[in-house]
Formats: structure tokens, C-alpha cells, sequence
């Protein structure tokens, strides 16, 4: 009764289920049909997978890995420390043992990575009614089935053909009279964004994957790149705000989970944060004299990380789409020192307008007089001071996430917030030598 | 010839080309067979599209607007003023118009307009030779026969059934032999993340989308969605990093386009940043007095702001996917009011080490003396205000995206720079304070 009731519901419900009530968890498991438990296992957080593969009895775990997609048990070993992997890969039958074993062989990240080698491969010569028995033979066997790939007799690709172009053919056409010689395929080394990119641009539910010889190797579902694009995202909006990827949900990761995650970029940005306490040490019996002059540094420090963290999430966002590459970084260079010009004249005047304001106001005896006779060459200070901040930092919020991937770095790592510390403390030494210049023997 | 070697490329190799040159668009797009020359139009940039809908000669514009696939139809439009819309509506046949109105009669970002209303629907009491028949009839016409759907006499949804089954099942099977009355569906109000959501947890290529009443109105397909998710999550970073939304990829938004999605947020931020300067102005006597507590403004200041940047980003992921709604905001309130404590206290324990350090170091002669007596009170006075600035960073950061929310505004939008510039204003105040507590009668 509970099996029924339990086939009855969706995945997507039990996975939620299982998220409220961990206890559940082994119940569920334990009486649902190996096929579901399956599917209901790949959709669950890898914290609870981990729990429910080290909870379940030793049978019953074994029996789920080798019933898995071996997509699915690809992403779900590829996280786990290597003696666990090893205890585990003992208990699949050799023939998944050795599938799993080559598909973890592909480096991470790759397209090896998100590839199943569950397909249906036809000839050339043969027949629709054949590839309808082929099909059939097959069996009901999940998703692999919604594309047919025609090779020749070395295991080259030759075409994809849809299963519905077998539903509306003659039993007696040849697929070579079906074949439009017309197919996409990846590289079983391409990186997985790439798979995103060529999914996007391709009306298919599924594509090839094949090998520097065109040999066919697996296929890529689309449902599996969806994941990865929801992953990569996550991934880089977490790591532009400079926290580390958090492999949880933000609600359900442990309390110190989440202190560890942020701890130590902040402790990194605070130490470099510590040069500009160094660099202001150098100013400060100028500071003295024009005490004014540090009422402007919020401003213009703000102003230089505010264009930096433009830049940079631009950039970032554009590399992730393949929109801008490491060969484009001197048209972005050019674009940026340009824009940073622009934008920050802009800053520039309406900084210039303020004080000038103010000074008037004061004049006036409107306000407190604090900028004294020496408005006009503060407004210049802070203005000018504006244009090189922001110049600088939209320069340097766009070339840093390429020299990080260039370095083979992640762009996405905590550029933004690396972004804004680096201008922070180029920024105070733009404006203190503004100031220097400007007002050298006028106050200073 | 010409068109020959066009229907021999892919489609994403056409659209490479016309990226590269447009003058060869108008050619591609004429001497492409219609339905390829949709499929082309779909994946094109928008700016791309108006061109092509606009130098096309009208006859073909009308042709290739008649020929899309209702859903990419809607895509298209949907961004263009209403004038250019009630133009381009006209030259649809009677047929395409009524479903395009009904479409774009949608909300804005829901489910209804990544709809198609090209499905298949049959009977419980049809056979399986009967459902192979329709599907025949309806013919090839694009993906929308992946999945077949069950309806009764109501129009209501009953059941969704692969196509591949159909080929499996014995010819005298009825549809009601085959169904499993599980099935997952959306309604066609439903936020388009929420699409997004369900075709990751549920292993489907298509899903079914119904009204209240549960009644049929079309289907949405996984392809749709994967733009969709690249489209919201691009969104995303760009406004997290406070830029408006570009809707060109950027080497191919022009210069002053670029500046224009830029400067007004800079600009406002800006403006409001300028209230740090008002701020500070009354403090000037005492800064005067310990000019060194100058040197540890951008400390403080950058410290608040990347706490604030951190929570506000994983808030903002955190939503984006769902994991956290507006009722949470008490435990992410709990959450990160706990999390800025230990890491303003981690921070804190840092800074007073430092100045500690420096302190004995500037005693002994090593270094200039710029803290004098007062050094103790002056690292009390950084350390408690790293405290308060990193707990109010985290408290702010994480509540404004989910403020947002809650007053209908996109959470992503600017977040964290505005976060940045809330929490440098306050973090000053907070830190003059807190010094003036310290040094009062001591130096201040
Ligand atoms: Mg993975
Ligand atoms: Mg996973
Ligand atoms: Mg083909
Ligand atoms: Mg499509
Ligand atoms: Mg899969
Ligand atoms: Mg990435
Ligand atoms: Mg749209
Ligand atoms: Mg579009
Ligand atoms: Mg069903
Ligand atoms: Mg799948
Ligand atoms: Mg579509
Ligand atoms: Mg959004
Ligand atoms: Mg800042």
C-alpha cells in the first residue's frame, strides 16, 4: 500500500518530502521501485544523497547505483573523496563498473563528465521497420531513445535522426533515404559551458558526443545541461559576491558550513584592505592641514568600486557566455578605458557642481564654511581625482576576470570584491596626489 | 546552388555568419527554405531580428513571421514598442493572430509566454493505432510531438505519455491501458523561474500548461527553458553588479548604449554616496584632533561593504532558484545577524592584532609613531566598529534583496552596490561613534 502510494506521487514531490522530513528519507528509499528511486536520487542535494547511499542497507545501495543513469552516477561520485569512490565503484557489475570508471576518466568539468552511453546507434543500411525492432529491443529504457544515431562500421557518426522521423516513415525506407547528413556534435574534452552554448543554438533534446576521431562515444540529454547551467550561475553569482560556492542550499547549510565559505575571502580582502590604512599614513599631515579633503574619501573610493564592480560583472557574465573570449580581451581594454573616461567626466562635473554648490551655501552663510578659500581647487581635486578612479577601476574591473582565466583561474572568483580592494587603495593614492598637485602651496 | 549549400548548414553556423556579416543576412534569409529560416530567425540576437523583420521585403517578412513557431513568435514581439507589434500582427493570418494576442495577452515573465499551443492531444478511449494516425496527420511539424497528452471531453488534462511509448505499445493498446495518471503541469500564470524549477526536477522534455481549471492551453518545451534560464541568470549578474540588464551581448552593444545601461545607476549611487562626505563634515574637529582614525575609514568601510556584497549575493542566488521565499526572512534574519557577529568578531580580533603589532613596533623606535598613547583605545575603537559595520553589512545585504522582493521590484536589481553605499554611509556613523565613545576626554 505505501509502495502504491508512493508510485503514485512524482519525483519532484518526493524529493520534497524528503527535504522536510529527513527521517523519511530510508522509508521512501526502501519501498519505491529501483527505476524511481533512481530518478528520485539524482534530483536530491549531494548531502542527502551521501546520507542515503551510507544509510541504506549495503544491498539496497548497490542495487540503486548500478539501477542509476550513469550520467547521473557520474555527477554524483565525481564530488565525493577518492577511497569513497573506489568502495563504491566494487559494488556496480563489471560491465557498469567500467563505464563509470572510463566516464570519471574525463577531465572535470567536460562534456565526459555529463555524458551517458546509453544510445541507440543504427546503419546506414538498414531499414525503418529494422530500427523500429532496434528501438523495441531496447526496451523502455529512459530517455536515450528520443534521438537515433546512424555510424558507419568504424563507429563514425554519420547523422542524428529523431525516433518521431521512424513514427511517420514507410516501414521499407532505408535510413540512407532519411539522412540529411546534417548533425551537431561535442567533443568529449569541450568544456561543459560549451554543451549550454550548443544546446541553446540547436533545436535538439539530445546530441552526440564523439571523439577526435568522430568516433561516437555517448550522447548529452538537455535536462542534464539545464542542471549545469543552474549550477554554473549559482556558482559565479556567489563567487562575484566573494563567498566560495556553496554546495547547499544557503537554508541548509550548517550554520559554520556557511562561516567557512565567506570567512576567508574576507579575511584575505581585509589584509590587503590594510594597505590603505598604510598608504594614508603617508598623507596624513597634509590630511591635517585640509581636513576637509577626507570627507571626500568615502566618495570617490565608492565611485571607483561601484564602476570596478560594473566592469567586472559585465565581463564575467559575457566570458560565461562565450560572448567575449581571452583573444577580445584589447577590444574590451579599449572599450573600457573609454567608458571609465566617459563615466567618470560625468561623476567628475556633477562632483564639481556639488562643491561648487556648497561653497556657495557657505559663502552664503548658509552652511558652515569648511572648504574656506580653497574651494575651487578641492572641486578640481575631487573632480579630477573622479575621472582617474573611475577610469582605473572600470579598466581594472574588466582586465582582471581575464587575466584570472587567462591564469587558468576561475574569472567568477571573487573578482568583484578583489576588484573593488585593488581600487580602494590605487584610488586614495590617485586622490592624495590630485590633492598634492592642486593644492601644493594652497593649504597644503 | 546558393540555397543548397545554406540548407546544407547548420542552423548555428548560419547565425555565426550573419554575426559576423550582416550585409549577408538579407541573402541567407531569402534562400532559405521557410521553416529553416525560422528556426534561424529564433536564435538570433534581437537587434539582429529587427533588422532582418525590417530590410526583408515585406511579402517575405509577413512569410517568415507566419511560419514561426508560435512561442518564438511571442519572444520576438514582446520586446518591440506596441506600434511596431500592431503592424507586424497584421500581416499574421487570421489564425496565428488570434494565438499570438492571446499570447502576449500573457504576463510578462510568466509561463504563458514561453507557451506553444502546437500539441497533441488525444482520448482515454483512442488506440494506440488511432494516436499513431493523428500523430501522422498532424505531421512533421517541430518538436511539439515529443509528448502526447490526454485530455477528456472538458478540454482537462488527464495524462502526458511519451511518443516513444506509442512505438512500443501493441497497435490494439488503448491510451487508457497506458496511462499512469501522473502527471506534472504548470499553470500558465506561473513565474517563468518556476518553469525552469520544475523541468530540473522532473525528468521531462516538454511539460503540459493548464489554467485553474486544470483545462489544457498548451505545452512549454525544455529548450525554451534553458534560455530563458541563461537570459534570467545574465540578468542577474548584470544587475548585481549594478548595470542595467544589457539585452546585446557586450562587444556588440554600442559605446553609448553601454554607457547609457551604466551611468544612471552610477550616477545615483553617486548622489547617494555623497552623504558620506555631509556625514563626515561633522566630525572634522575631532578627525582634526586624532587624524589617524582617518587612516582606517576605507578598513571599515570595505569591510561592510564586502559582508554586505556576500550576503546580498547568496540571498539573491538563494532566490533565484527558490530555495529561499519571502517567509524566510526571519531565519535568514537570525541567520545573518549571528554570521555578522562571528565574522565582524573574526575581523575585529584581526584588526586589533594589527594595530597592536604596529603599536610595539612604532614604541621601539621601528616605525614613525602615529598612534601615540591613545594606540589602545584607537584598536578598540576599529575593532568594535568591525564588529558592528560587518553585522550590519550581513543584516542589510541580506534583507534589501528580500525587501525588494516583497515591494514587487526584481531583487537582483542593484542590490549590491546600493547595499554597499547603504552600509559605507552608516559604517562611518557607526564608526565615529563608536570612536568617540572610546576617545572622548582621551585625545578626542
Ligand atoms: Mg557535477
Ligand atoms: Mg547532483
Ligand atoms: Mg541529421
Ligand atoms: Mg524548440
Ligand atoms: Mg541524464
Ligand atoms: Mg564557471
Ligand atoms: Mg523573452
Ligand atoms: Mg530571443
Ligand atoms: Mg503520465
Ligand atoms: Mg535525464
Ligand atoms: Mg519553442
Ligand atoms: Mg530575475
Ligand atoms: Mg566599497
Amino acid at each position: 500500500a505505501i509502495s502504491d502510494f508512493l508510485n503514485q506521487q512524482n519525483i519532484s514531490d518526493l524529493a520534497e518530502i524528503i527535504e522536510q522530513n529527513e527521517e523519511r528519507e530510508l522509508g521512501i528509499f526502501q519501498h519505491l521501485s529501483i527505476h524511481r528511486a533512481a530518478s528520485l536520487f539524482k534530483i536530491l542535494e549531494h548531502s542527502n544523497q551521501k546520507r542515503v547511499i551510507k544509510d541504506l542497507p549495503p544491498v539496497k545501495s548497490a542495487e540503486l547505483l548500478n539501477a542509476m543513469q550513469p550520467d547521473d552516477r557520474t555527477d554524483f561520485l565525481e564530488d565525493l573523496p577518492n577511497e569513497v569512490v573506489r568502495e563504491l565503484v566494487k559494488t556496480l557489475t563489471p560491465e557498469e563498473r567500467k563505464i563509470t570508471l572510463s566516464l570519471l576518466g574525463y577531465p572535470e568539468n567536460s562534456v565526459g563528465r555529463l555524458m551517458t552511453p546509453d544510445y541507440v546507434y543504427v546503419h546506414e543500411y538498414n531499414t525503418v521497420a529494422e530500427v523500429i525492432d532496434i528501438i523495441r529491443h531496447v526496451g523502455k529504457d529512459t530517455e536515450t531513445i528520443d534521438v537515433i544515431y546512424v555510424i558507419n562500421d568504424h563507429g563514425e557518426l554519420l547523422d542524428d535522426i529523431r525516433i518521431r522521423e521512424f513514427i511517420l516513415a514507410h516501414p521499407d525506407k532505408k535510413v540512407s533515404e532519411m539522412m540529411d547528413g546534417r548533425f551537431i556534435e561535442l567533443n568529449v574534452n569541450d568544456d561543459q559551458e560549451k554543451a549550454n552554448e550548443v544546446f541553446k543554438m540547436n533545436n535538439r533534446v539530445a546530441l552526440p558526443v564523439v571523439d577526435d576521431y568522430n568516433v561516437l562515444l555517448g550522447i548529452v540529454t538537455i535536462d542534464d545541461v539545464l542542471w549545469v547551467a543552474n549550477e554554473e550561475f549559482s556558482e559565479d553569482i556567489q563567487k562575484i559576491g566573494g563567498a566560495e560556492a556553496l554546495d547547499q542550499p544557503y537554508l541548509e547549510t550548517p550554520f559554520f558550513g556557511l562561516i567557512k565559505k565567506r570567512v576567508g575571502w574576507l579575511i584575505i580582502l581585509f589584509l590587503s584592505e590594510m594597505l590603505t590604512a598604510t598608504a594614508m599614513a603617508y598623507y596624513n599631515d597634509e590630511l591635517a592641514k585640509v581636513i576637509v579633503l577626507t570627507n571626500f574619501i568615502p566618495l570617490i573610493m565608492s565611485s571607483g568600486g561601484n564602476s570596478g564592480s560594473q566592469a567586472s560583472s559585465l565581463i564575467i557574465q559575457a566570458m560565461a557566455l562565450g560572448e567575449v573570449t581571452l583573444a577580445d580581451w584589447w577590444r574590451v581594454m579599449r572599450r573600457e578605458i573609454l567608458s571609465g573616461f566617459v563615466l567618470g567626466a560625468i561623476l567628475g562635473c556633477i562632483g564639481f557642481m556639488r562643491i561648487s554648490l556648497w561653497s556657495m551655501l557657505m559663502h552664503h552663510g548658509i552652511m558652515t564654511d569648511i572648504y574656506g578659500l580653497h574651494w575651487f581647487l578641492i572641486a578640481l581635486s575631487v573632480s579630477f581625482s573622479l575621472v582617474g578612479v573611475v577610469l582605473w577601476g572600470s579598466f581594472a574591473g574588466s582586465m582582471l576576470p581575464i587575466l584570472l582565466k587567462k591564469l587558468g583561474a576561475d574569472p567568477a572568483s571573487s573578482s568583484a570584491p578583489f576588484v573593488a580592494t585593488l581600487v580602494d587603495v590605487t584610488g586614495l593614492i590617485i586622490f592624495f596626489n590630485v590633492a598634492l598637485f592642486f593644492l601644493k602651496g594652497n593649504g597644503l
